[in-house]
């Protein structure tokens, strides 16, 4: 199923994406909150009517570096021996259709197509077998990236949590194996990042293994897991778009910052 | 005034601490949230009576490193030309008396006791006369760290991520001259780690300025400053407390993680 929050008329609810595109997607409006059990309320508005909005409101964002090896070839980077994690803040968060502020400090802004996994339970030190079990869906990530503020920040939580720099969607699928999919990245309709989300170093089950033994993660938290190869510029008046396999593609244009 | 959230018989409040340590200490419950002007109740219960929490919910954390000369130093670091900024996510967020779990993955804790700064209103791209404005007040934080993960991981999530690794407290002041206070650290009464935070290289207004050139601050949002020297191991059934001139004191045991 395929999961979008929304807003209409003022109003914020999640409902379940059904039709076909372009013309006949509709949203099926949930009662409360998807994590848990629940039920579609009947109540039906066309897609075209509504502003999606990030389709999660995440606690945090984790991101995993270096997890594609053409990746980190490609920014004459190693491949770490372990997993690395880096938190993007909520206020990074934005949604498909909004706007990707161009940030005042830095020249150099990098897209970066990933494919995210929204958790869906409280959870700690889960064990490989049951990361299953406490994954809600998938969805699409642009990590955009101040590359020049990346180089010269021995930590990125400016370089990479700048306002905007976390656009998420269109929606979260909630039935998807996402061992093996296409992962691609337009600017202006020019393909730029293309990969397979088999070409991952760490699996996300290794991923979630890693972070949960740290921390805890909520219902709605965003697991960031790398990035393939094909990274490059965004300048303003760019749009630039993520595209999973199964998923869908979340689009954004880079504006200056007001 | 010294604002701390505190719960008593299952409820969550704010309130004003007056009196005097060790046994008048009483808390003035506030109506409502304290960012904006606020009243209080006149309804006190002793501060012996309550539970403390950390006393911000906030949305973020951000922390600076190497801010102090000497740390820097006693860790083989240079100073950096730049301040450089990661972030801890609420999850690592406890109070006073609140237990530290020493993570599963490390052999290797430390303590790093630095004044905090509590963000009272939404800001970005804070100019520097306009810094005072947005400070709420100040605390003691303690940002544990797992060394030995710090020094295998490039980013820092899980080393400075983890549960319980964010101790806050034991309130805000809200009327302090940060300049030139003693911050101080103590292993089981033991003194660890002594500095005065004018030693600070980048200070609270650069800090401020710095990261808010990059990300929408909002109320309760903290921002850690820096650790001055004498940083060290914990070890499971210590007890660390982190004391600040004008503030007061924040006192964590570190416990096996269960």
């Amino acid at each position: 199923m395929r999961i979008a929050r929304f807003s209409i008329d003022g109003n914020v609810a999640f409902g379940a994406v059904e039709g076909e595109a372009p013309d006949g997607l509709v949203l099926d409006i949930i009662k409360g909150i998807p994590y848990a059990d629940f039920e579609l309320s009947g109540t039906k508005v066309p897609l075209s009517k509504v502003r999606l909005l990030p389709p999660v409101l995440p606690n945090k964002v984790v991101a995993f570096g270096r997890n594609y090896a053409q990746h980190a070839a490609e920014l004459g980077n190693e491949v770490p021996d372990v997993p690395f994690a880096f938190l993007k803040p909520t206020t990074s968060v934005i949604g498909s259709g909004d706007a990707i502020a161009y940030p005042s400090f830095s020249n150099e802004l990098h897209h970066e197509a990933e494919l995210a996994v929204v958790i869906g339970r409280m959870c700690r030190e889960v064990p490989r077998e049951r990361v299953k079990d406490v994954i809600f869906g998938y969805t699409c990530a642009n990590d955009v990236t101040a590359r020049d503020v990346q180089k010269r920040e021995k930590q990125w939580a400016r370089a990479k949590g700048f306002d905007t720099s976390c656009p998420l969607g269109p929606w979260v699928e909630t039935d998807l194996d996402p061992s093996d999919l296409t992962i691609q990245a337009t600017v202006n309709g020019e393909q730029r990042q293309l990969g397979r989300t088999s070409e991952m170093i760490h699996s996300i089950e290794d991923l979630i293994v890693n972070i949960s033994e740290a921390m805890t993660l909520l219902p709605g938290d965003v697991i960031l897991t790398g990035t393939p190869a094909g990274v490059g510029p965004l300048n303003v008046g760019d749009e630039v778009a993520v595209t999973i396999e199964g998923i869908g593609t979340l689009t954004n244009k880079v504006i200056k910052r007001g």
